[in-house]
């Protein structure tokens, strides 16, 4: 038993204070200046308004200013944080930290390093820390396919922990994991990263065949299934590219979370209404306007800009992805072009 | 241009007279004995009866009595037929095949060689055509997403072909690849054949999260997609034991046709029965009984006695599903157990 502290109360945040509890943890649930209406939902009894979910009152709620006090005596802290508001949340939580405390990361996505290049967010979020928590508080990422609202009520999860000193993922694996939210572990934290990220980006493509089924009344499934081989060998590019591991990217954190990306999410839906025929910028400006962010658009324009800082060859599909997100004409055909192989 | 001889009549033996002719080929289409009833549909005009859509009438017909008219003179021999009738046909066939002539094969599953160890199928299909043949016809396994409908109907469809001489792999494909037919080519025959042959067994698996959802109202997405990422790690394994390559096992004809498999199909509709609840050998015999062949659970057995003969460690999934199409009780904490990481 530890005492786990959960920053953020959205979806993720709110969904792990289930694991988090149901292994024996006391659990506290930090809630940012966003979160207002989730917090006074939760404190009424209501479900989770992004999840419609019960959350267990057992889990205490902190507001946005009782930072200091939710994290006094944490011994596991979850940054559960949008890539928007992450690097706000952790300088804020910086003085209120120790040399030691484990940072569990369930954001996903790129950032820019001092000198302009992209990079995954660990480096980046230890940048933001003083110098004794950057060195001291090992970072753990997440990945694998978990939808909060299953998380939440304890549907079946598998998910791994990733971090360069695989004793400390191994350690934050066996305060978390429950007989339904089951935990590997690995020390390739940059193959968790980058399939995280691009899972977003290539679940974009994903709907695309799935909106272009609705609209027809056919099924697309041959392209769908072509979209994912080629999402799924341009990720263990980008893996390796990245630093990190093919085989991580063909893993629970690569086909799998892509698998379940691809399923459903804002991602899938996003891409569905390009297929369906929808200007990809006016449906990005109508989801935005609804409060729904679509993550994979930002790990779009990153991944091509550090494709082209490093280089990178052999990535058709984001290369039309990010066509497509720009505004091209026929998106469609133009995912299609990138998927099927070139010769005939 | 060339003469295009396809033996079966079927769903994805219709569905290639489309590229094929597309391409420009002489299409012949003949059908066994099962398939009389899809010959007079096709020569009344009326739709495949398999797959509902209609067959261009410039693909000539040739009844199960004449088969040495459809093959006089074949440059490339399409074997489209279901694995439990292969072997029976190429018997057949053999007399009017010459060496030289490649051979392509959609069947996909396991046999047993004349020593009654488990393999893959071009051995076994080389084992019945006399040694001329045997050595001079080469075999091209055809691996990838590739629902039959949606190739008759001419939509998008990425496919690789397989031969041991990638030089007849890309002959072939040259022959039978369109702007909508692509297709890549490799020389892991091995490789192909087990992801095709492996993907039926494990859409099985993805099915029963679909029926699972189905029975409560509310996706089991998290248990689907990490059943995916496990059969995406055992048909690796698979792959590779049988004598391919671990890469062909996440591209199209891996990851690429297990996508596919599990989002329509019998194998995942099979599933889907199991997870709703029904027990698996009485779904079994309905669907059996309503002419609908299961090829997953075949190929499921022959893939367990495989794994014992050649003592293969780290396929829990197949080990699982093995169980659950024997009639164990709790078939889905069953996949469950087998697709969440050991640990906690």
């Amino acid at each position: 038993m530890a005492v786990v502290t959960i920053l953020g109360a959205g979806a993720m945040g709110a969904a792990l204070t289930t694991p988090a509890l149901a292994a024996g943890n006391e659990v506290r649930l930090w809630g940012t200046w966003l979160d207002d209406d989730i917090l006074a939902a939760l404190r009424a009894g209501r479900p989770h308004p992004r999840i419609d979910v019960p959350i267990d009152q057992a889990a205490v709620l902190f507001d946005s200013g009782d930072l200091a006090a939710a994290l006094d005596g944490a011994e596991l802290v979850i940054l559960a944080i949008s890539s928007d508001g992450v690097v706000d949340v952790l300088r804020r939580a910086a003085p209120h930290l120790r040399p030691g405390l484990p940072l569990l990361v369930t954001t996903k996505g790129f950032g820019y390093d001092p000198d302009g290049k992209v990079g995954l967010l660990p480096p980046l979020l230890r940048a933001v820390m003083p110098g004794e928590l950057a060195d001291g508080c090992p970072i753990v990422a997440i990945g694998g396919p978990c939808k909060a609202n299953e998380v939440a009520v304890g549907r079946p999860t598998a998910a791994v922990f990733g971090c360069a000193d695989v004793g400390v993922a191994e350690r934050a694996a066996a305060l978390l994991g429950t007989e339904v939210y089951r935990l590997a572990t690995t020390d390739d934290v940059d193959g968790i990263e980058a399939s995280a990220a691009m899972k977003n980006v290539y679940a974009i493509a994903l709907g695309i065949a799935d909106g272009l089924a609705e609209t027809g009344g056919e099924p697309w499934h041959n392209l769908k299934a072509a979209t994912f081989a080629q999402a799924a060998t341009e990720m263990q590019r980008l893996a390796t590219a990245l630093g990190g591991r093919a085989e991580t990217a063909v893993g629970l954190a690569g086909v799998g979370d892509l698998e379940v990306t691809g399923l459903s999410g804002r991602n899938k839906v996003y891409g569905a209404r390009i297929g369906r025929g929808e200007p990809a910028t006016a449906a990005l400006d109508e989801m935005v306007a609804a409060g729904q962010t679509v993550e994979g658009v930002a790990a779009a324009r990153f991944a091509a800009e550090l494709a082209e800082q490093r280089a990178l060859d052999g990535l058709p599909l984001l290369g039309a992805i990010t066509e497509v997100l720009a505004g091209a004409e026929e998106p469609a055909a133009r995912i299609t072009a990138a998927v099927l192989p070139a010769g005939r």
